[in-house]
């Protein structure tokens, strides 16, 4: 695996019951994966771990240490179930309060003082020393423990918290991707492909099988961060593909 | 969080770049989560991983260790990023050389000798001590060490050989599960569902927000492996949500 120039890494840390038992479909990873990606920042690592106080404070105490950036999803709702910013706190060693700025904005949010109800008043508790992340859909946000950002599960709450905080992360260099699809399995194409992997040792190249409309087909995807580079091997693979009787063509999303 | 009677555990290790670069959306740990929960195993953790020999390897031996049964997913295929087989013989510390009935199979399925490349020939290869998992999708098993299973990455095949392998697995007691529904915001239910929790310990207690049809709806799921106590508990917080003018109802999947 080759690395590029600088590498900026991260890991996500999915935090819920509801994923482990099937229950619910993760759908934070990909985005966030995505993203991250576009801002030159490489995640690693994913963990999907339960609600239980020991694993989150363990977990998220070794991740930061080995990552650039950690970022967790769920489990700062009002409910009992949700244990992830007093985690954060016991693995920072801090303690955790209501947040002045986090409590006028729900205070404005809500009005009515009988609807900021204690339950809604456990989501402005940050741990000390945290800077708030916003949350544009529903106003209770996140925060930020230096390298360790905490949103919310639900999908559109997460994402609007990563576009209102992606502005904090410095990444490296952007990782680019080239896609060549061809009908010749795996099998066939394996021996050349690990050559031309041999020949680009700073270009990471994986392949990936799937069945597109009933038919067989891989995905031969280079990546690296000199997209000169990407063009040429991507263009000498093509041509093998094609010396090979087979049908080769780049694949732009 | 309550422990049933008996548990046994799991983690899933995804492997694979393609993953963490969010190029593909994983299927695996969903349905292996929800068939192994039928099978009385409860699914603790899940990792997705880099195709790095040095973090297979520590990652496999940090979680068969911690973990009744571990599952990996992706790496076994024919490409020169295919490398979970071996990263798995080095976590045992065995050797790993072609499995007699592994060739004898592919062998028939490729019928023609010229057909079954190097490459092919690399699936193979099965760790010293490997039991076979069988592959009713595409022939290329794969295989169990010790507590260990590893699956193809695909999802038609992991499910194939999920399904092919299940009956080695000894379960603890099933986690039964009732999930109630209501339009009550979890910041008013709050309250009550916490002391529902405190009234039941031996259950699991969780809420799960959601947008149901543009409006919003939160699942509150009850978790336990004593099934006439889950159903007291669950018509003791219909009630409860009644009480309150919510909605209450029990949704059945």
């Amino acid at each position: 695996m080759a690395e590029p120039a600088k590498s900026v890494t991260a890991c996500i840390v999915v935090i819920g019951n509801e994923i482990l038992s099937g229950r619910t479909k993760d759908a934070n990873i990909q985005y966030l994966a995505t993203e991250l990606g576009k801002l030159g920042v490489q995640v690693r690592e994913c963990r999907v771990i339960p609600d239980v106080e020991a694993t989150v404070v363990a977990t998220i105490n070794e991740v930061r240490a080995k990552f650039d950036y950690v970022f967790t999803t769920g489990g700062i709702g009002p409910t009992h179930d949700d244990i992830t910013a007093d985690c954060i706190a016991k693995a920072f060693g801090v303690g955790i309060s209501e947040h002045p700025e986090a409590v006028a904005r729900m205070t404005r949010h809500y009005g009515d003082v009988a609807l900021f109800t204690p339950a809604r008043r456990r989501m402005a508790r940050v741990p000390h020393g945290g800077v708030l992340v916003d949350n544009p859909v529903s106003v209770a946000p996140g925060f930020q423990m230096e390298n360790v950002f905490t949103f919310a599960g639900i999908p559109a709450v997460a994402q609007g918290m990563f576009q209102a905080m992606k502005h904090r992360l410095v990444g490296g260099d952007p990782v680019l991707s080239r896609t060549v699809r061809t009908n010749l399995p795996e099998g066939i194409i394996a021996e050349p492909l690990g050559a031309l992997q041999g020949r680009y040792a700073d270009l990471d190249i994986g392949s990936y099988p799937a069945f597109r409309n009933g038919k067989p087909s891989v995905s031969l995807v280079l990546r690296g961060t000199d997209d000169a580079r990407l063009g040429v091997a991507a263009a000498e693979l093509i041509d093998t593909i094609r010396t090979m009787n087979g049908e080769a063509e780049e694949f732009v999303q």
